[in-house]
């Protein structure tokens, strides 16, 4: 039910907040002021005031924001307080990072199936799941109600993994391949290109 | 030469055209207009024109943007003109995933370096280069002349890759590590952890 459209750069940024509120929390730290949050995350505190106002008054005046609460919140709005099944196509070096990453994805979005093209690898076990065919991928990602697509496949093959998740009926896509991929409107494509992050840094040298 | 401060999200649109710009280039496209990047990219055509206005004239009106043009003035303001050195820690996964993404780099950014704390993996060969121990790192950092860090090792060892590329003199890092590092704020950090990317995806979903 969302009343308000939040801008996608606000979007970006609370997991930013939510990855820092967990730190406090797993240090038992209960409060944490917007100049605070600012400091650490290098983002003015106006804007994190701002970010945050979007979804409700959170902060109380001269003691900040209740830790806990403020995680539950940004947990509620990126929907992380629901089950969220992934898929991911590429068996490779990427693919095999994701899968082991999933460790840290204690909330409930977790890779559950994968899947290559590549006869050689099928059968493979990374971090307890098997590597599955192509050829299954429509099927598994229906029966194990798959949301989320990530491609971790070369450029030239990230198009046609892009339209079978699709065809599946995967309602978003993180495509990591070097490629623009075309997909109906109505599902929601993140480019994850490491070489845009590398590029945006070369910036700041001086 | 910085004569205006540009905000990060802008900066970090930046690689996101250049990498349209060169599709449209490599399939011998001339011009573009604000209208085109926007429904490829996603993006409102008022705000790429407001962005690409910060850096002067580029467009023209009724006619679009150069796109040779535009892609040569958007390597020079980041600075991908000029050679910049890269050394990677961390040899598992996501390491050999980052230097096989060494051939999509024609940009004079490039992997040259990368280090691992496990003598196992010492002299192993990825991607053409030799896997070195830590205590090269600041000799070979400076030798080389890198510029850029990459960080891909466990989170509980960021830190300490981090203080040593700081000493080493590396300028800015690139930190894959789930967990927030600390540096002097003369060095800029991006963190690139793709569990961020996932959650603000989720918040797409209906």
């Amino acid at each position: 039910m969302k009343t308000i459209k939040i801008s996608e750069a606000v979007v970006r940024r609370l997991p930013i907040y939510l990855r820092f509120l967990n730190e406090l929390s797993k240090k038992n730290i209960s409060t944490v002021s917007s100049q605070d949050l600012g400091q650490k995350l290098d983002l003015n505190p106006a804007q994190i005031r701002k970010d945050l106002a979007y979804f409700g008054e959170f902060g109380k005046k001269g003691i900040g924001y209740d830790v806990d609460y403020l995680i539950e919140k940004i947990r509620h709005i990126l929907k992380l307080d629901k089950v969220i099944p992934v898929a991911l196509v590429g068996a490779g070096n990427l693919g095999r990072a994701l899968c082991n990453y999933n460790a840290y994805l204690k909330d409930n979005m977790k890779i559950v199936a994968i899947f290559d093209a590549q006869a050689s690898k099928i059968g493979e076990s990374i971090n307890n799941l098997k590597v599955k065919p192509m050829e299954d991928l429509a099927a598994v990602i229906r029966s194990l109600h798959v949301r989320i697509g990530i491609i971790t496949v070369p450029a030239v093959e990230a198009q046609q993994v892009a339209n079978q998740f699709v065809e599946a009926g995967v309602e978003a896509i993180l495509n990591f391949a070097p490629v623009i991929i075309k997909v109906p409107g109505e599902v929601r494509v993140h480019h994850a290109d490491f070489t845009t992050e590398l590029q945006s840094l070369a910036y700041y040298l001086d």
